[in-house]
Parts: structure tokens; C-alpha cells; sequence
């Protein structure tokens, strides 16, 4: 007799992942975006998939060129590098300015910036799974750039990353307990890319004891996996 | 202008698994398969997909019933549970006899044994990339089994776990370098999953010592991969 094992999607979040940049061009324009859903899916001839989002500016143009870059990103990626790619829309802003890349033979700009190695996809098939796009494709080109343990998404959330509304894997925060009485120990909420200030845990990366306040954070502190300023955060719920 | 890339498909060894069972059912029957290429596609509905090599008996069942199980493996998972749902097939042998398990919904059975957590999965499309067809279903229940880390393919591998011809992600055995005049040097391959027992390593992780030839490893040594006996090994060429 079957057991009624109900219907707790948390089961999904022990599945593994990497951190990825994919980049796509057309009609001369460009853009990348984070993504941690690319996995191989043949070895001969080697292919690989990757799911987009299809509100997203990378997803446009890979539509409509057929074609996309990826890079592995290693381990010890800065978070602000994740934070431009992952938190920021190319509508807005150029995100692949300034950052180290070449171009491939599809004509994708194939970021090596932090990459340990990167390869180019034809696309081939594609399925509409609902928010996402899964474009799966032919690997036309690789090739790895250094030796070095590539970042996990396991790694990324370890770095206090988070993943954006639009990701497939997104995880609606959960609520801290209520500290009563104690204004000053109030969380904040980055509304670029859901980072969470604590007052309690601080920020000893960027050189902010445990203890300290969202007020008295420095005016030049940045949220570090965004890079957002101090003004784009609220006061939690 | 284009970079020339090249096509080292070493580029795609630095990409993230887990590793996890898949199981299905069809016709009153039932089979599991190791496979490292589950990904989650879409959170609302939640979405999975997995690339399963059609020449394995679960495919065979997925592709009648359009179901399918996921159990996430947990980090210290013994390499003799992964050998038997790896590198056996279930024409031949029962894989899933005395394993724990429940039936979910879908009729799949879901192993619980060294488990963190499972779900199952309904098929709404498939894509055929070559050896593999990628079956992409909305997920129709779900349980986390308990904390703790699930199996990397990197944590896999670091236990000298190995890919199989038919998996997406394999990768074909590097030659050692010529042992001259060292017969008792030799290593052997298992014919079962392609584990090398050299005999500069040993096994330590069986009471092998480094050193230990071949030929005098006990009698009832088995392959730490998957469970395979001395006389399934072979001289490497």
C-alpha cells in the first residue's frame, strides 16, 4: 500500500549545484546572468542544458540567437563579482564591461573573470517548464582556464548568497524570532538581492563586529553579496 | 574578433552533482539507478528533471509509467550501496530487495536507506539528447528524512567512486605511467565499474596497506567501489 508522503517541497533543496555565469548575444548586444542550473546530459557528443528565466535579459537573446556561453566559476569568487550578475538586470546596467572575457566562435563573450574553465552551447531543443526556459544544447567549444575547485551552490549559501525570485531554486526567507525590546538589534533586508543584515552576526568580512547596529554600519558599507549601498535596505517585517 | 576556443571537453569535469537513485516502476515491476544529473527547473510548480541512459532498465520503466523516484543520497553513503544501484543491472539482479523503501503515490518505490530525502516526480515532457532522454516532471511529493549533507559527485569521486560507460558525465580512465621491471606493481581494473586497484595506494579504507600487490590482496576483497570479487579484475593494458 502506498505511504502518503506528502508534499514538502524542502526535499528539493538538498539537490547539488554549481554557480555559473551564462551569456548570450544578439544583434550585437550581450548580457550574462548567474545560473545554477547547468548540467551535462551527454557525453558523446558531449551536451549540456541550463534553465533561464524567461523574464530575464540573457533568456531574450538566447532565444533568439540560438546560442550561449558558460563559465565555472570558482570557489573563491567575490560575492559582489555574483552579486553583478546575479541581482542586477542587463536592461539597466552593462553588466559584461570591464569584466576579464573572450569571445567565442558563437560570438558569446565568454566571461574568464574568477572562471576555473568555459564552454560555448548550440541550442538544439528547447522545453517551457513554466517561469523557465531548459535550452539544451550542443558543447561547440571548452576549455579549462586553471586548475581550482569550482564554487557550489552549497558554498554560496555557506558565503550567506542567496537565490533571487526568479531562480528555480528560490526559498522564501524565513522570519527571524521577534527580539523584543531591543530596537537597535533590528534586521534589514537588502531589496536588491534579499540579503539579510544581522545585527548579531555583523559583518566580519567587510570588517563589522557582531553587535553592531544597521545605523552605525559605516556610510560606505555595501551589501556583500550585492554590493547594494545602505540605502536599499528596509527594516525587516 | 572571435577567440579560438577549442573543444577540450575537460571544460565540463568542473561542473557540480549530487548523486542520487532514481527508481520507477511499470507493469507490477520495479528498478533504481544511480544518477548524478537531477536539477530542480522551476519552484512554482516545482519542477525536476533527470537524464537517464536509455539503455537502462529504469528508462525502460520510466518511459511505460511516465513516473519516477529521487532519493538524495547522504554524504558517508557506503560505495557498496552506490556499486549495487550503479554498476548492476536490474535485468539480472533484484537491486531493490531488502533495501528500505516506501511506495509513494505514484507507485515508485522510494528508498529511504541513506537517504535525506525523496520525492517523485510525473513526467509532462521529455527531450532526446542521444544515449540519454531527459525526462522534466512536476514533482508530486516530497519528504526531507532527516539532517545532514547530501553526496557531491566531487565527495563521490574524492571515494575513488567512478562514472560508468553509460552515464552523461563519463570520463574515459587515464593510463598510468609504465611501472618498468615492477611486475608486482601492476594494477587491475574492475570489469564491473572501472575502479583501478593500484597497489602504491592499497586500500587503506579495507586494511589494504600501501604496497600490497595484487596477487596478494585476501581472497575475499572486494572492489570498495561496487562490490565486485578479485577474479572481476583484469590486468590494465
Amino acid at each position: 500500500m502506498a505511504d502518503d508522503i506528502g508534499l514538502d517541497t524542502k526535499a528539493l533543496w538538498s539537490l547539488s549545484y554549481g554557480i555559473y555565469i551564462v551569456t548570450s548575444c544578439s544583434g550585437g548586444r550581450s548580457n550574462g546572468q548567474i545560473c545554477n542550473t547547468v548540467t551535462q546530459v551527454s557525453a558523446e557528443p558531449p551536451r549540456v542544458l541550463a534553465a533561464i528565466n524567461k523574464d530575464n535579459f540573457t533568456h531574450k537573446f538566447i532565444e533568439e540567437s540560438g546560442v550561449y556561453a558558460v563559465s565555472v566559476l570558482e570557489e573563491n569568487t567575490p560575492m559582489p563579482f555574483i552579486g553583478r550578475f546575479g541581482f542586477k538586470t542587463g536592461r539597466e546596467t552593462d553588466k559584461l564591461t570591464g569584466v576579464e572575457q573572450v569571445e567565442g566562435s558563437t560570438g558569446c563573450p565568454c566571461v574568464t573573470e574568477n572562471a576555473i574553465s568555459i564552454f560555448e552551447a548550440k541550442v538544439f531543443a528547447t522545453v517551457d517548464v513554466g517561469a523557465h526556459t531548459v535550452f539544451v544544447g550542443d558543447v561547440v567549444s571548452g576549455r579549462v582556464l586553471k586548475e581550482g575547485k569550482p564554487l557550489t551552490y552549497t558554498q554560496y549559501h555557506a558565503n550567506k548568497g542567496k537565490a533571487p525570485k526568479n531562480a528555480p531554486t528560490y526559498r522564501p526567507p524565513e522570519k527571524a524570532e521577534e527580539k523584543k525590546g531591543d530596537p537597535s538589534m533590528k534586521r534589514y533586508v537588502c531589496n536588491v538581492c534579499g540579503y539579510i543584515y544581522d545585527p548579531e552576526e555583523g559583518d566580519p568580512d567587510s570588517g563589522v563586529a557582531p553587535g553592531t547596529a544597521f545605523e552605525n554600519l559605516p556610510d560606505d558599507w555595501v551589501c556583500p553579496v550585492c554590493g547594494a549601498e545602505k540605502d536599499e535596505f528596509s527594516p525587516e517585517d
